[in-house]
């Protein structure tokens, strides 16, 4: 792009640091994801890469190594296997998780301390998007759009009436240089009836919210501080010891104390309701494997066959079958005349269901955790 | 039974001894049931015992400890482990696999050596039969049968035109003292389409083939003899070495030249022909537990259940979920919203399917076995 050419460009997208929330269980995806082995360290593409590796390496070419890590501690191995070329400095650690607020608004806090020009873009450990370069692109715009004083979330073009995402309402376009399709954010929506997203698709004004966003680390703090003034006074607290060898005890006394708040109510709500929104719209296709039918759904759409296999070394043997199978074990997996099946074989835990039935895995996990049974989950 | 308190009554029936072949890997039965540990090996009805351990229970009333088990080498150490009470004359071990009848035909052979005025009753080790009693009684009228000069098998009355079994036509009623019901074989039929199968069973002529008989040992050695010459010399040479310090040398030498045929060729079918099969119709419920709706029928016919779980310290996890679990490990199997559904879970080889296909787990242990994938069988 031309507008990567010049040197006011280039500036502008030097400010720009990458933030990587790493958290979230995927309770849907259990028992291949589990607290142990949250859904980000796992390869649910079959692409070699696990989700959180595959996102570093997404944002690679705009972030460099100016990539920030946020992770529960029990995480932290894990994570720096996957990641091998995080310094300290990148990674942020949990000693309980928080929310989203606290999570995405400490890592602003520290990187504002360590220099308040920044600009910060937030995407989770754990969605699927391509083509890269097409997010990329959005990205870029993003930067553009937030170097002009904006919180910018990137919406995603619905392809149905998912009624599994909020929305976010668009307004007027804003003009901005070398972000074109940058668009004024009207209000977000929370997840809507079928009847309701069948009129948000239709209307061509709505796009899914897929919780990414990027915004100038002061802006991000100053709509912090106005919302939610305790949670800002605590992680600022925090952001100003962390560089210095206070981190430990300054952390240990605070952290625990800190709302749990989830950065839309915090934040991005607010700010919309202020006019400081804005939404770039993108056409990768975008997935946040929300249960083993999504996983099924990318493979079949990448593959063409009717049963999708993922596991290295896995030894499936089907006849007359259908559907998904993870295999995270060495066993032998035999399926005979069963459709649309779900089968997740882990060492110590067994899943058996169908794809219809794919999202009601979470009440599994809620009876296994009621009845005691949580040394599996 | 009267018959049972006179003297005579006494005397026929303590010429009663049992042999179990317990052979048959049960390949419907996979992964459960393996080479390693086949079917007759496991507690496939939830009672808490083995079917051999099942089978040797039943007919300890009648046989006693006068009881031969025929088995493979390799099941030695298991099957002493289920039966403590059998010595070392009460085991007839095989070194290879030789059809069944050369299986039946040496214990015949040893029991004549030991006694030529035996009565044996050759049963199955893998079957599940109730009531107990009722078994009993038919192998009593078996036995008086038998006296009089027959191999008498006990034929089970169809309860619906089964495909999967041999028939046997009945004819007249023989008028045995103390077996009321004997009646004489016309002839053995092979298992029928279901279009035979419907008039069989209507014709109120033909029963079920169990496969169970009781014969004078005498009579049956004769009958191999005229039909199996080579086999009943090669049975005869190694059954009058074998409570002798040359049975391993004979054995070794002239087993493994023997023909393998099935003992309804060599004999039954042969017999039937000269008139001297008789039959006893039972009325008792049999099952020969061919695949895994098989147990599932068997436990939902107890327990008025959709979901059957066997397995000792299963950890089931069901919702919305019916048909069979089988759980050899201790792992959380958690079932969602899946119908009449087939899990056998084994510490090497899952097995998914549904009721109505559990006959197909042949073919897949076939295509395992062809794909070099032997570990698992």
């Amino acid at each position: 792009m031309s507008t990567e050419q010049t040197p006011e460009a280039r500036a502008v997208l030097d400010r720009f640091h990458a933030v990587i929330p790493a958290g979230g269980v995927g309770t849907r995806l259990w028992p291949l994801s589990r607290a142990a082995a949250p859904k980000f360290l796992h390869d649910l593409t079959g692409s070699g890469s696990t989700l959180l590796r595959a996102t570093y390496d997404r944002l690679g070419p705009l972030a460099g190594n100016r990539v920030l890590v946020v992770t529960g501690e029990a995480h932290m191995a894990a994570v720096c296997r996957q990641l091998p070329e995080l310094s300290d400095s990148d990674l942020v650690l949990e000693s309980e998780p928080k929310d989203s607020a606290a999570a995405i608004g400490l890592a602003a806090a520290i990187l504002h301390e360590r220099d308040p020009g920044i600009i910060m873009g937030s995407f989770a450990a754990d969605h699927v998007i391509s083509p890269e370069e097409d997010f990329r692109e959005a990205v870029r715009e993003a930067i553009f759009t937030a170097a002009t004083g904006k919180i910018v979330t990137i919406g995603i073009k619905p392809t149905h009436p998912s009624t599994g995402f909020g929305y976010i309402r668009t307004g007027e376009g804003l003009d901005v240089d070398g972000a074109p399709s940058a668009l004024a954010v009207r209000e977000f929506v929370e997840k809507p009836t079928e009847e309701v997203a069948l009129g948000y698709v239709s209307s061509g004004e709505y796009l899914w919210n897929a919780g990414m966003f990027v915004a100038p680390v002061a802006l991000l703090l100053a709509h912090l501080e106005r919302n939610q003034p305790e949670l800002h006074a605590g992680l600022t607290e925090i952001a100003q010891a962390w560089d210095t060898p206070r981190r430990k005890e300054v952390t240990d006394r605070v952290w625990p104390t800190l709302p749990k708040i989830a950065i839309d109510y915090a934040v991005a709500e607010p700010a919309a309701d202020a006019g400081d929104v804005a939404v770039i719209p993108a056409t990768f296709s975008w997935d946040d494997v929300g249960d083993f039918a999504a996983i099924g759904r990318l493979h079949n759409a990448r593959e063409n066959r009717n049963l999708t296999v993922l596991g290295e070394g896995a030894r499936v043997f089907a006849e007359g079958a259908s559907g998904i199978v993870v295999s995270d074990t060495k066993r032998v997996i035999a399926l005979i005349g069963i459709q649309d099946v779900v089968v997740v074989d882990t060492p110590d835990a067994l899943l058996v269901t169908t794809k219809e039935h794919a999202q009601k895995v979470k009440g599994t996990v809620d009876a296994l955790k009621a009845s005691g049974d949580v040394d599996v989950l």
